[in-house]
C-alpha cells in the first residue's frame, strides 16, 4: 500500500515539475485567465460543490468533529462567493514575475542584475478549511509555479469537487491539468513522500496547528516556510502617552483572542502604572480577560491580577489571559521580548524618538511597531494584497509572506561577447 | 565523551546568541574597527601564525596528506599579507545592516516598510584552508552576525592562532570575544551538534566538497546554504556570432578547468558546425582537452571525438574534459539544460533578441548569460565585494552570496496610537 503511495507521489511530483516550466513562462494574461475561469467554473458548480461538502459534513459528523472543526469544513454560498471574489483579487494583483532590477555594469564590462522567477512547485499541507484549496492555488498560480494540494482526510469530496474547478479554469487557459494537483488519497503516507521529494517540489508551506507545523518542519527534507509560535509583546514605555498606551494595549489583546499577532503579554515600565496599568486593569475585567502579573504587578494589585507561573512568559494563550509584567528600564523590556517572545510581532509606545529607534533596531522579531497594535501584523493590513501565511523564519520570507514570497530572483548577466581574463 | 562535546557546543552556541545581541546593534564604526584591529594583530602575530601552522603542515605531511591538500594548508607571509588584505577590503565595503525602505502608507494610516537586519548566529564549516577563517568571520562582523568557526582538524593550530588575532581585534572594539568563536576541538561530534542546534544557529554556510556539503545537508536542522554541482552550459544558438561563440566557449571551458563556473556541456546549434564548432575542436585539441560527443558529433568528427556515456551529461568533470551536443532548436538546448544542468551557471551565445529572451526566461538557473562566459559566475566579478559561497538553493539566497546573504529584512510599522478597527 504505501509503496503504491509512494509511486503516485512520485508521479504527481515528476508532473508538477514538468508544468512549473509552462507556467514559469506564462504571460500575465494567460496566468489571470486561468483564475477568471476557475471563478466561473465555481460559480457554474455550485450545486455539485455543496453536494461533495454534504459527504465530508456527514462523514465528519459521525465521527464525532467538533463544532469549530465541522464549521471551518462547511461550504456554503456564502463562501463560494468569497472563494470567486478571492480569485478575482489574486487575478487583480500585479505580477511579480519577470521584474529585472538592478542592472549595472561592472568594471569587466558586462551588465549584472537580478530576475524575478517561480519557485518551482510548492507543496501546500492544510487543515480542514476547502477554501485554502483555491486561496493557495491562485496564489500559485499567480507566481508562476505549480502546485501539489494535499487537504485533511475529512475535506477530501470538497476538495476533489474544487480541483475539478481548478482543472477547468486551466484547461481555458491551455495550461496542463497538472499545474494543479489535489493529492486524491487519504493515506498518510502521501504527506511523508510530499515532504521528502527535493527533486520534485520546491517548498512545502505547511498551514494549520503547531503540532502538523512541527511534525512537517522536523521530516521535511524539502525547505518549509513556517509559522510557529506568536508570543506577541506591547511595551509599554516610560515616555509613552497614556491615551495611546491604552488604546494599543486594549486593542492587541481583546480586538479578536485567537490570532497569532494579538498580544501575550504586556510589559509596562514601573512609571506608568497609575496612568496606564491601572486603567487598562479596569477594561480588560470588563472585557472578563483572566489577568497573571509579575510579583510587581500582584504586590500592587492583589486581589485583582493572579500570579505567572514559570510558564506565563512564553505562552501563547490565544484566549482571553494576558502576562504582564513591570519593568524598571527599555533594557529590561528588549530583554524580555528577546528571551521570552517567538520573534513574531512586538510593539513600542512611546513619544521618545531614542527608545524608539533602539527599540526597532534591537527587537529581533518579524514585525516591529512603534505605537500601533500588534494586529496589524497582517499580509492585507502590510498592503500584500494576499498571504500564504506568516513566516516566523528568518531565511527567505520572514513575517507576512505574500505572492513575493513563492519566487526567488536569479542573477542574469548581459555581455557581447565577453569572457574572464 | 560525546556528551563533553555536545556541553561544550551547546555553551559556544548559547554564548554567540548573547553576542549577536551586541554585534547586531554595534555601529558601522565598530565593526570596521574590529575588523582592521584584527588586521594589525595578524601583522604583529606573523611569527606566532607561521610557527602555528608549521605544526598543522608537520602532523599533516606525517599524516601522508597530499600536495594539493598540504598547498592549501599552507601559510606564509604572502597569505597573511591576503589575510590582512582581505579585512580592509571588507572594512571599505557598505554596511548592509540597518537599511530602511519601501516605508509607505496602507488605509488603515499606520506606515509599513522593511528593515534589514543580521541572521544572528552563523556556523561556518570548511576544510584546511586557515585563510577562510579570516574571511568567513570578517563578513559576519560585517554583516553584524556572530560566528562559529568549525575548520579541518588538520589547520587546528593555525585557526586557533588567528582566532587570537580576532580576539584581540574584537576586543580593540569593545565586543565579546564570543562574537566569533573557533571550535577547538577537532572530535566530528562538534559539527553534529553545531548543525541541530536552531535555538543557537540561525544558518550554516559549509564550504569545501560537494560530499561534505550533502552530508551536512542531509543532517542538518538548521537551514544551509549550499552549493552543490557546476554543471554548467553554453549555448551557441544558430544566430550566434561566431567569433563571440569561439571566444566565449573557449574561455569557459579553458580558462580554468577546476572553478564550478566553467563550462562542462557544450551544446550547439546544427546550423554552426563548420562556423563554430570545427574551429572550436582545433582551439580544445591544442588545449589537450578530451572531447566526448552525442552521435551527430561523432558522426560528423568520429577521429577527433569519443562517444558520450549515460552519465556525461550530467557529470562534473572540473577538468580539461567536454561533452558536446548538437541540438537542432533552441527548445532543445534549454530542455538538455533544464534537464541535466545543475541550475549553476548558463550562457547563450546569440545576436536574436527573441532568443536571448526567451533563454533568460526559461533556463531556471541561479545565473543566465547572454553573450558572456559562465567564468564571470563570482560575487567579485558580480560586483558584490566578498563572497561566502555560491548558493545553488533557490531559497534565500540565490548565486553568489555576498554580505547580503547573511542578512534578513524584518517589517516595521509606524503609527500613532494606531489600532485595528
Amino acid at each position: 500500500m504505501t509503496e503504491l503511495v509512494v509511486d503516485y507521489m512520485q508521479r504527481l511530483g515528476e508532473s508538477a515539475r514538468e508544468a512549473s516550466r509552462v507556467l514559469a513562462r506564462a504571460s500575465t494574461a494567460q496566468k489571470n485567465q486561468a483564475l477568471l475561469a476557475t471563478a466561473d467554473a465555481l460559480d457554474q458548480s455550485r450545486t455539485v460543490l455543496l453536494a461533495a461538502n454534504e459527504l465530508d459534513m456527514e462523514a465528519s459528523r459521525a465521527n464525532g468533529l467538533d463544532d469549530a472543526m465541522l464549521d471551518r469544513l462547511a461550504l456554503n454560498s456564502a463562501r463560494i462567493d468569497e472563494m470567486i471574489e478571492g480569485l478575482k483579487q489574486v487575478a487583480a494583483l500585479p505580477d511579480p514575475i519577470g521584474e529585472i532590477r538592478d542592472m549595472h555594469f561592472v568594471p569587466s564590462g558586462i551588465q549584472v542584475g537580478k530576475m524575478r522567477v517561480p519557485l518551482g512547485v510548492i507543496g501546500i499541507i492544510y487543515e480542514s478549511r476547502p477554501n485554502v484549496t483555491v486561496e493557495a492555488a491562485s496564489l500559485c498560480i499567480k507566481s508562476g509555479n505549480a502546485t501539489i494540494l494535499r487537504g485533511g482526510s475529512e475535506a477530501i469530496h470538497s476538495n476533489k469537487a474544487i480541483a475539478q474547478c481548478l482543472k477547468e479554469g486551466l484547461a481555458v487557459a491551455g495550461f496542463p491539468a497538472t499545474a494543479v494537483q489535489v493529492v486524491e488519497t487519504t493515506d498518510r503516507a502521501a504527506v511523508g513522500e510530499l515532504i521528502t521529494m527535493p527533486n520534485y517540489v520546491d517548498v512545502i508551506v505547511p498551514r494549520g496547528g503547531k503540532g502538523l507545523i512541527e511534525r512537517i518542519s522536523r521530516d521535511a527534507s524539502v525547505p518549509v516556510i513556517k509559522h510557529l509560535d506568536g508570543v506577541c509583546h506591547v511595551y509599554v514605555d516610560q515616555a509613552a502617552d497614556a491615551g495611546k498606551a491604552i488604546r494599543i494595549a486594549d486593542n492587541a489583546k481583546t480586538q479578536r483572542y485567537a490570532p497569532c499577532n494579538a498580544m501575550e503579554t504586556l510589559l509596562i515600565h514601573e512609571s506608568q502604572v497609575d496612568a496606564v496599568l491601572r486603567p487598562l486593569l479596569d477594561i480588560y475585567e470588563s472585557k472578563q480577560v483572566e489577568l497573571r502579573g509579575c510579583e510587581k504587578v500582584c504586590a500592587l494589585f492583589a486581589d485583582r491580577v493572579k500570579a505567572v507561573t514559570a510558564d506565563d512568559w512564553a505562552a501563547e494563550y490565544n484566549a482571553p489571559i494576558l502576562a504582564i509584567r513591570i519593568v524598571s528600564s527599555l533594557d529590561e523590556a528588549i530583554s524580555h521580548i528577546n528571551r521570552y517572545g517567538s520573534q513574531h510581532t512586538d510593539s513600542i509606545v512611546t513619544e521618545n524618538f531614542t527608545d524608539a529607534r533602539r527599540f526597532l533596531t534591537e527587537v529581533d522579531s518579524s514585525s516591529v511597531m512603534i505605537n500601533a497594535s500588534t494586529r496589524f501584523a497582517d499580509g492585507f493590513e502590510y498592503g500584500l494584497g494576499a498571504e500564504i501565511g506568516i513566516s516566523t523564519d528568518k531565511l527567505h520570507a520572514r513575517g507576512p509572506v505574500g505572492l513575493l514570497g513563492l519566487t526567488s530572483e536569479k542573477y542574469i548577466v548581459f555581455g557581447d561577447g565577453h569572457v574572464r581574463g
